[in-house]
C-alpha cells in the first residue's frame, strides 16, 4: 500500500512531538516534512534524542516555507502553531493542494465575530471558516472524511464536548445548567521557558487559571449549541496539576424534567458502545487519567445523583493524545479512507 | 506562662504527624503523651527520623488508654482516630476531665440520623452530639472556646464551607445551585498500605472518586444550611491528584436575583479580611495549593462570570493544615485563650 | 506469516502489565493465555482499563497450571514471577515442549552456590542452571536464539553490565575500580501494598537502599567476570527516586595503565554502533531517562576525567522496558527468527 | 532581647526566597531589607503570597544599594546573589560596617587562582579570601563566631564534606579513593525561565550532568584537602532528580590499611554525636531526604562492605536549609552569640 506523504508544520513542541511519534510509526504514512524556524537543518533525532535510532528520524527539520512543504510532495499537512500563524501557512498549503489539518483554533469556530471576541484579534482568514470542519470524529466522520480543511478540537473542548453531545442532541440535559470542572497536566501549557511552568512553581502545586473566560470555551459552546439545537452557554474552570499529561474532566448538569437517569447510560452506549476510541465505565465509575495516557482514548464514567437531580459525567483523556495529536491522526485516517484505527493501536 | 499540658491520640497517621510537628513547636504546649497500639514503647522520634534530635520528640507512644493519658496530666486531647472508635474514647477523656479535640467524623453532624445515613452504623454517642462544637474559628470562635468537646472539621469541609458561609449569610447566593469540585492531595487517603495508593498508582495519574456522596457532604450541607438559615443540598466531586498534601476547590453558585457580584468581594472582606489565617486574594485571582502546605491559611479567590450569572469561588489550603492539623490547633488556642496564631506563625 | 502462541506467566505486576503491552501489539505474537491467581477468571481489559478496546484483551486470566498452559498451544511462556517460584514453572512447561523465557531471578546465576548465597535458600531447580542463557542480546545473542530457557536479566544489571562489557574485554579498566550507583523508578519495587512504596512516602523523596549487597550484585559480577576473565568484586548503591519508570545509572572506574580515553568512544562505537537497541550519545552527553521509557532502548554517555584518571559511563533505560519486559521480547524475537525490532519500533 | 537588623540581598529567587522564610520567622532578627532589582517597591507578601499576612512580610523590596542597606541599620547581610555580583557588594557592605554571610561561591576559595580556573574568570575582590570563613558551622564554628564574611557553603559540598571530614582527619580512608554521586532536587538549579528546568522535562526524569568538573568540586576538593592533610582529588557527579527540594549523596571510599570498619561509626559518633543538626542513623541505615526537607539537619548512614573494603557514606538535606539558607543562619547563630538553633527549630 501507497503510503501517504505527510508534512508536520511547526513540529518542535510538545503537541509536534506527538505528532511526530505518532507519525513515524503509522504503517501507511510517510512523514516528508517536519518545520521548525529554530531547529531548521537539525535531524529530528538531534532535536528530540527519544526519536534516535528510530526509522525515519533522520530527517532534517525544513523552514515553513509553503513551496518548500509542497515541493516534498506532501499530501497532507498538519499543523501545530500557534493561532494566528496557522491561518495564513494552511491558506498556502490549501491553494497548494494540500489537505490540511489544523491543530491550532484557528479555523474551530464558525464565527469571525466569535474568534475575534475570544481571541482578541480579527480573525486571519475569514473566508476559510465556512469550509472548515470541526474535527471530532465521533461527532463529524462523515464531513470529516470529505473535508479539505479540518480544524482539530482542542483538548479541554474534546473532554468536555464528547460526553455532553449525546445526552443534549437527546434532549436529557438543561443545557444552562452545565458546569465543567477541568484538571489538565502540565504540557497543556506547551513547550516555553516561562516561569510560572517551571519545576518547582508546579510540582506540589494545583490551582484554576483562565476563569471565567477561557478561550476554548467558545468552541465548547459552539458545539454544544449545535447540539442541543439552542444556544448554549455554560461555566468552564480549568485547573492546573502537577502531571506532564492527562486531562480529567468533570461536568454536572441538571436532568431535564421527564429524563430519566437510565436513560444516560442507555443513550451514551447507543452512540459510543461501539466506536473504536470511546470507553464507557459504566454507571459510578471513575475514569482516571493514568488508564489513557499516550493513547488516543476517551474514557467516559458517570453517575446520578437524586439528591440533587444532577448528572455527574466524568471523563479522562490524554491531552496530547486524543485531545491534540492522536485526535488529529484519526481525521487524517478518515480523510485518507485508512482503517480507524491505523497508527493508533497503542496502549 | 505554663505550658498547657496536651496528649495526642491516634499519632502514628498522616494528621497525628502533623500534630505532633505543630505541637511539639508550640510555645505554649507541653506533649504529655501520643499513643499509637502498634509504635507502643517507641520514641516519636525513632518512629518518625524527621523529629530526630527535636526537643521533647524522645517522648514514647503509650496504649490509648484513658486512664494512662489522665495520670500524664493532660489537659487537653487530641484524638486522630478513625470514625466510630473515637467518641468511645472521646467519652472517656472527657469523664476524665480533659477537654478533647476530635479530627474524626464522630461529632461533627448534630443528627446522629444523618450520622447513621452516611457513615452506615448508629452513632456511638449520640448524647454527646448536643455539646459538641464544629470547630471551625471562623465561624463559631466564640463557642469553641466555650467548649469542652470541639469537632474539628473535615479538609474538605472547611474549603467549602468557608468561601460560602458570608455570602449565604448574606443572600446572595442560590443555595440550590452550589457545586463544588476539589482536588486533594494523597495524603488526603491516609497512611495506609492499600495498592490504590501506591505511587506508580498515583503518579502522572488524576481521578475523581466517591461520587455522588461522600460522607463528608453531611457536615458541608449541615453548615450551609445553618448559614444560609434553610436546607442546602449541593453537590460535591473530590478528586485525588499527585500532590502530597494540599486542596484547592472550586466551588460554582448562581448569584441571587437584585444581588451584585460587587457584593462578593464586599462581604468576604468584611468577614475575613481582619482574620489572622483568611486570606482574600482578590477577585480574578486564583489561589495554589503550594502556597499554603505547612501553614494554617486558607487562601480565597473569586470571580463573576456575567455570561452565566455565576460566581466562582476558589479556595486553596493544606488539607493536614487548615484541614486538619493545624485548625485542631488554633481550637486549642481558643479554649485555652492564647493568641490566635500561638504556635501556627510558620510560613 | 503464522503467529506465535504466547503465554505470560504471572501478568499482573508491573512487568506482567508491560509484556502484555508489548504482545498484545507485537505483530507476530498472538497472546494465548495469561495467568494470574487473584484474577482468574476476569478479562484482562477489566483487570487492566488500560486494555478495554484493546485488540485480544479480552482473554481471560487463567490459573498458572502448566497443563492448562500447554493446552493453549502455547509455544513460548513468559514468567512474570517471585524467585524460587520461576523455576518450577519453567521446568514444567520446558517439558511440555515450551520455550521460556524468565524474568525473574531463578536461572541468571551459572552458580547454585551463589544463588543460595543472594537469595537465602537452595536454588530450586540446578540442573537446569547449564542449559539456561543469560538474555542479554547484546552480549549473547546467538546463544539466545538457539535457548530452550532463557533468563532475562534484571533492570539494574541491564544498566551496568551493557557499558562496561566491551571495555572490559578490551582490557581498558580496573576491574577492581568499578562503582555503579544506580536511581531506579518505584515500579522497580512491584507492585504491592506495602506502606514505604505510598505516594507521600516515595514523593519528594530519594534514598538509597539495599545496600551493601543487594541481589543483583550476583549476576552483575557474574557477567562482568566474564567480560573481564577475571573475578570481578564490584560497589553497587541503588537509590529510589520518584518517577514510574527509568533507571539512570552512573559507573565509575579507573583506566588501566597504557590505556587511552579514546578508547573507551572507540571501543564503545564498534561493538554497539550499529546495533538496534542501543544508543551512543557520545563523549560529555548524559542520558536522560525521559528519553527511553516505555522503550526498548538504552542511552550510554560517557567521559573521562583526568583529574583521576577515572571514566565515567552513564547509562540510562526503563526498568520495565530493557530493564524487563521490552528486553524479554528481544529474546523472543532470537529465538524465533523474526526482525530483531519486531514489536519493539515504539517511542 | 534586642533583635539583630538583617538585610537579605538577592532576595527573589529560591534561597532568598528560604531566607525571607527564616528570617522572618526568627525570633531574635528583624528584617529590615530585601533587596530585588525586579520586585523594587513590591512588598515581600506581594511577590511571594505565601508570606502574605505573615508578620514583616510588608516589607517592601528595595534595590540592592549598599547605602541604602546600610541606612536600613542593618548590622548582618545574607548575600544569595550570583557568583561574581557577590563579591563587589560584599566588600561595599562591609566597607560599611556590616557583616556578611555570602551564599554565592566568591569567597569559599582560598586560592584565587583555583577560583578563576573553574569559575572562568579571575577572582573580583582577592584581597578579601584571606579573610572569608568557610561556613561549615560543624567544622568551623569558632573561626565563624569571630568572622566579619562568611563564605556560607554550596548545596553538594556540604553534603559530600560533612560525613568525609571526620574521617579522613582520623585518617580512615584513602583519599584518592573518593567518588561522591550526588542526586539534587530541580530548585538547586534556582528560579530561573529555563527551557531545561520546566515541568515537564524534569518530571519523570533523571539525569547526570556538570561530568567531570562541577564548579562545586573546587571547594569540596579544598575542605577535603584541609581535613585529610594532603590534596585531594575525587570524583563527584551530580544528578537531578523530580523533586523539589533535598539531596541525598552517597560517597564510597576505600578502607585505609589498618583500619577498622567499627572505628567509622566511633568517629563520627564522638564527632558528630552531640551536635545539634547532625543526625547519625547508625550502620546500615539510609538517610531519606523527605525527614530534611525544610530542616537545617543533615542526616547521615553508612555501611562497610567487606568484599570490596570500602566505605559508603550516604546523607541527605535540603539542598536550600542546610544547603544554603539554614546553614546560613547557623553562621548568624554563631556570629551573634545566639543559642545554635535559635530560629532553626523547625521540622
Amino acid at each position: 500500500m501507497k503510503r501517504i506523504k505527510t508534512a508536520i508544520v511547526g513540529a518542535s513542541g510538545y503537541t509536534g512531538q506527538e505528532l511526530l511519534r505518532l507519525l513515524l510509526l503509522h504503517p501507511h504514512v510517510e512523514l516528508v516534512a517536519a518545520t521548525s524556524r529554530q531547529e531548521e537543518g537539525r535531524a529530528l533525532s538531534a532535536v528530540f534524542p527519544r526519536f534516535s535510532k528510530v526509522d525515519g528520524a533522520d530527517l532534517p527539520f525544513m523552514l515553513p516555507d509553503p513551496d518548500a512543504i509542497a515541493a516534498t510532495g506532501a499530501e497532507v499537512a498538519f499543523l501545530a502553531l500557534p493561532h494566528g500563524v496557522a491561518a495564513e501557512i494552511a491558506r498556502a498549503l490549501l491553494e497548494r493542494g494540500l489537505k490540511v489539518i489544523d491543530l491550532s483554533a484557528d479555523f474551530r469556530l464558525r464565527s469571525a465575530a466569535t474568534y475575534e471576541e475570544f481571541y482578541g484579534h480579527p480573525h486571519p482568514a475569514p473566508d476559510l471558516l465556512e469550509e472548515a470542519v470541526y474535527g471530532l470524529p465521533e461527532v463529524r466522520g462523515e464531513a470529516i472524511a470529505a473535508a479539505r480543511l479540518v480544524a482539530s478540537p482542542g483538548c479541554y473542548p474534546t473532554s468536555i464536548i464528547l460526553p455532553l453531545v449525546p445526552l443534549l442532541k437527546a434532549d436529557l440535559l438543561e443545557p444552562s445548567t452545565i458546569i465543567a470542572n477541568s484538571m489538565s497536566g502540565v504540557s497543556g501549557a506547551g513547550k516555553k521557558a516561562d516561569l510560572s511552568l517551571i519545576f518547582c512553581e508546579c510540582n506540589e502545586s494545583a490551582r484554576a487559571y483562565g476563569v471565567p473566560k477561557h478561550r476554548h470555551l467558545s468552541e465548547i459552546e459552539q458545539e454544544l449549541s449545535i447540539a442541543a439545537g439552542e444556544d448554549v452557554t455554560i461555566s468552564f474552570i480549568p485547573h492546573l496539576i502537577p502531571v506532564n499529561a492527562g486531562i480529567v474532566t468533570t461536568t454536572t448538569a441538571t436532568l431535564k424534567d421527564g429524563a430519566s437517569a437510565e436513560a444516560i447510560g442507555r443513550v451514551l452506549d447507543e452512540v459510543y458502545g461501539a466506536m473504536d476510541f470511546v470507553r464507557l465505565l459504566g454507571e459510578g465509575s471513575c475514569p482516571d487519567t493514568k488508564n489513557v495516557t499516550r493513547t488516543n482514548f476517551i474514557d467516559i464514567g458517570w453517575t446520578f445523583d437524586p439528591r440533587t437531580n444532577r448528572v455527574i459525567l466524568m471523563s479522562a483523556e490524554d491531552n496530547l493524545g486524543k485531545g491534540a495529536g492522536s485526535q488529529a491522526v484519526q481525521s487524517l485516517n478518515l480523510i485518507f479512507g485508512l482503517e480507524p484505527t491505523a497508527g493508533l493501536q497503542f496502549v
